[in-house]
């Protein structure tokens, strides 16, 4: 059964008529229609689910070729005015009474105007659970497959620059150079801001590439991903351009091994917690313990930014089907920073690992 | 009296104590911390604007060192858990009782949690109006000296891609060579997706530039805009390479009268719809109403598109400092667009244009 007819014997369960989608990738991952938002002030569109008829896609003329495209003969409708324009004719059309809505991707001030709506027009409005983010969390052999396919691209757009990568180059050409790369390649957009961080910037779990040049023997962090077909890669590795001083080949092998140690942890009904506890304790034990401060991993999907995270507090048990980032890292104010990050799916008794670069990962 | 200064005595007027900024252009506007937020879902930190206190950035420490050199000295706190996690803590010690918030950008599901917080503590959560929003559509000397930067960069960047511009490019290596010279005359970002939209397809007015290439004797619609010191800028310009019929001629001509139009009506008093209207009538008359589907112009300042909408609805009058784009245009399905866009600031008796560029304006 697919996902669509899925979720609509879900609202059939739980007496809900209709759903607003508003949030993009829940928009995608439904119906395929691809525009993401410019911001969430400036939606590219809504997707009405029926319980118990076919779905409409709610848009303004701008993308009515692009939602044609996508969409495949799904009914569009489009507004002038926004949703509210035209919500109200199309609830009465279908005989609308309770409708729901996502409350983790819309603003309180359009709720209010909603809300207003509905309460006028006497519909039953319901917040709407987490169903779609939940679903979106064990990916389909298809989706499986759009992954690997971001990875690899992500990774040999990595090999090209990197062959390119010289003493004197400032973070930003290289952070350039990549993502023109990736939209050469084929790629629709880089998934988040490419992160080169050299020398001390590295110290930055999120720097932003500035004008400073690469030195040699200091530890480059390249932090990079792309969208493919609508799924996200994410890859961290950590260069060095010249020699690796005892410092930083230690600082290397602690992070290796913590992202070792994790990976083995992959498996359906391990927590998420144990997962980023395996890593955390051997950076602690490495003596490194408070300069790791941020979470070990992060699902990834249609967004680079998925349930489940791999953090100290979550106790969630992996599934089959999840994809996860194992992304390590250790930062020290002045000195600088190495992360390594790869990308996995779980499996039915293991991993897999999308990841076939090495660069850098044992040194 | 500065812009804090004054949105303090508002606040004391108001009798509220405090106000948590969240939209991320009101919160560089007031305190100058620069971050963008990678989604509303991912905020980079709120302020907390006192009636009687200094205010605070509150963060996280990926953030830490942006905003210690954004701020000059501002009082920043780190949260682990989100804002929840330190909120109550800093309202206690400044005995606050009344909170506002920002409805327009606070996700409904954060509206929840920040409400029944609120309830708990015995706070009042009140909402605040537009007042921000709507200061900012007033912009001081200052702004307008870096308004006017952002435009003469982005023309720089037009005229230095389109000294290079060939038949046979695809769009998308047009966009990509723009936004390289964006960044590499020291743009922060482009201020939206650049549009390289060629032949038939620039019927689209938000194409997404493809692998088609730039045939000989037709028009590309080129709408790119940058980041600088936080501003932005919106171009539009309608190129040929080769020769222009007399119906792309034509079509030119009624854009560019209908452009000069619009901009003589810029002056302190005049409504926004009367502004639209005098451009849609030239477009009505020459016979192509209907190819002219969206509004005349928006607000530009920290974000590409603000208040006020130069629409056929608005009825708000236009003030000093104001700053519009002016952009009719008209989209044939097929055949293709022409839209031409420049940007002017409302001045005592008049308007200030930002262009100096006609390329292709007057054919």
């Amino acid at each position: 059964m697919s996902v669509l007819k899925q979720l609509q014997s879900y609202l059939r369960r739980k007496k809900i008529d209709a759903l607003l989608v508003t949030q993009p990738d829940n928009r995608r991952y439904l119906c395929g229609y691809s525009p993401h938002d410019v911001s969430i002030e400036e939606s590219s569109g809504v997707l009405l689910i029926f319980a118990k008829a076919d779905p409409i896609l709610i848009t303004d003329f701008r993308y009515l070729e692009q939602a044609q495209s996508d969409t495949d003969g799904m009914h569009i409708v489009l507004y002038k005015r926004g949703l509210l324009s035209v919500l109200p004719a199309l609830l009465k059309k279908f005989k609308i009474t309770t409708l729901a809505y996502e409350p983790y991707y819309y603003l309180h001030s359009a709720y209010l105007k909603l809300f207003n709506f509905c309460r006028h027009e006497q519909f039953v409005l319901v917040d709407f659970s987490d169903y779609i983010l939940k679903r979106r969390e064990q990916k389909s052999h298809d989706e499986i497959v759009a992954l690997q396919r971001s990875v690899t691209l992500n990774e040999r757009v990595f090999h090209d620059v990197y062959k390119t990568l010289r003493v004197g180059m400032s973070e930003i050409e290289v952070a350039i150079a990549i993502e023109n790369s990736m939209r050469f390649h084929g790629a629709e957009r880089p998934s988040f801001d490419t992160i080169v961080a050299s020398g001390p910037n590295g110290a930055l779990p999120h720097a932003v590439p500035s004008s400073r040049r690469i030195c040699e023997n200091e530890p480059i962090v390249i932090d990079m991903g792309l969208v493919l077909g609508g799924y996200c890669s994410d890859m961290t590795r950590t260069v060095v351009l010249g020699n690796v001083d005892s410092k930083t080949r230690f600082i290397f092998r602690l992070v290796r091994q913590a992202q070792l140690c994790a990976m083995d942890k992959l498996k359906p009904g391990t927590s998420c917690k144990s997962v980023d506890k395996s890593a955390r304790d051997i950076i602690k034990n490495g003596g490194y313990g408070p300069m790791f401060g941020h979470a070990l991993g992060h699902g990834v999907g249609l967004a680079v930014h998925e349930t489940p995270s791999l953090n100290m507090r979550n106790q969630r048990v992996l599934k089959p089907g999840m994809v996860v980032t194992i992304e390590p890292g250790i930062y020290i104010p002045e000195w600088g920073g190495v992360r390594l990050e790869n990308m996995a799916s779980i499996t039915q008794d293991g991993y897999h690992l999308f990841n076939q670069d090495t660069t850098f990962l044992d040194v």
